[in-house]
């Protein structure tokens, strides 16, 4: 039995991309699913498959490859999605109303249970079937609910007070969305998703590409007609 | 002049950051900003703040640093984000929704013009000010409206399908939040963005640092990758 602890970071990026196809297997009745195909249906390499899900413990065999229920329960249990976690948003501003709103987290055991903003104009609105609560209150909430995952969609100027009082109040795991590094206990661990980095990156590289074909000899294949 | 095809990926990534303060100090009223400033804000350190800086080709002064007009010029254009850049979304769903809702993107040059799925009781339903049109019009409106990005937010299983029929339409980079590789032809960009590995990689270091504490023994740090 592998110990999850020593599943290197890439793997379990790659490990939610398993499981769903492994779920979907699951519900169309099958029994067991090859390292080919899933690496075949995620543009990987089969030898890339095998380690990522023996790392997780599971044993394939020879023939019939993985068989799904172990599978699913080895995968879920090496990410710590046996249980629904339960996640608070703070922040209900476009993003956060978007995530909120979102409901394709709980196939991860991921599930919002409360949205704060400070902004009196929000407090009382209901987003995604929660209402907005009043960020002074949050204290409370974590406490009486032992809520340790909290979303980050506060403006940015914000971010770092706003993690500040997150680890204050007993919060474990912050997803940053707010596009700043935050400073944290090293108890605490963060999770940055920066849309705007992403969206800069293709940018830049379609930039880039236009100005080869300009610049270069146009071999290449004629530009949408 | 710096050509900005030489700035590295990870420079990129950060541009959109600084962007975003300069903004801010020009609207309050500011002239210049130090690579200090900067760097303290985003918790970066200032001698990466003045490379990534100097990558646009943009040059600070002794005393009151970047010229914040100049500043801004230099950014916009280093990104590609001069003029604002058309986008479509592929798959209102709840995230291609919350996308098309998100209105954000508008602040990095991203104008989200349309948003198509297959499903007949989408279409003709209205989502952030646009309405959702049939799929089979896309090519259509991509020659007539030259939109040359795409969002893909459809199901992992018709995502390399939606992929491959963008390409044929003629779009150029495609912004992929399905989590799934897609496989593109050599000239086109692709950018990918998964919230699960996102929130598999909180949940698993979270998992570690509970078991570091119970454990005891923290000798096992080659965690953070």
């Amino acid at each position: 039995m592998a110990d999850e602890q020593t599943i290197p970071i890439p793997s379990v990026k790659r490990l939610p991309s398993y499981l769903r196809i492994v779920r979907q297997a699951k519900e169309n009745g099958e029994k067991s699913i090859s390292a080919t195909r899933l690496a075949s249906d995620l543009s990987l390499k089969p030898i890339q498959v095998r380690k990522d899900l023996a790392s997780t413990g599971v044993e394939g065999r020879p023939k019939t490859g993985f068989p799904i229920d172990e599978l699913i329960v080895s995968i879920t249990h090496a990410l710590g999605w046996d249980n629904s976690t339960d996640a608070l948003i703070i922040g209900a501003g476009n993003l956060g109303s978007a995530i909120a709103a979102y409901d394709g987290f709980s196939a991860y055991g991921l599930r919002i249970v409360a949205i704060f903003d400070k902004d009196p104009r929000k407090i009382g609105q209901r987003i995604g079937g929660l209402e907005v609560l009043p960020v002074d209150t949050i204290y409370q909430y974590i406490k009486s609910h032992r809520v340790t995952i909290a979303v980050i969609t506060v403006p940015a100027a914000q971010a770092q007070a706003t993690a500040d009082m997150l680890v204050k109040c007993g919060i474990r795991g912050i997803w940053n969305f707010a596009p700043r590094n935050l400073r944290v206990p090293e108890y605490v661990v963060m999770q940055r998703t920066d849309l705007a980095a992403s969206f800069a990156v293709l940018s830049v590289k379609l930039g880039r590409k236009y100005r080869e074909e300009t610049e270069g000899d146009s071999s290449e294949e004629e530009i949408n007609a």
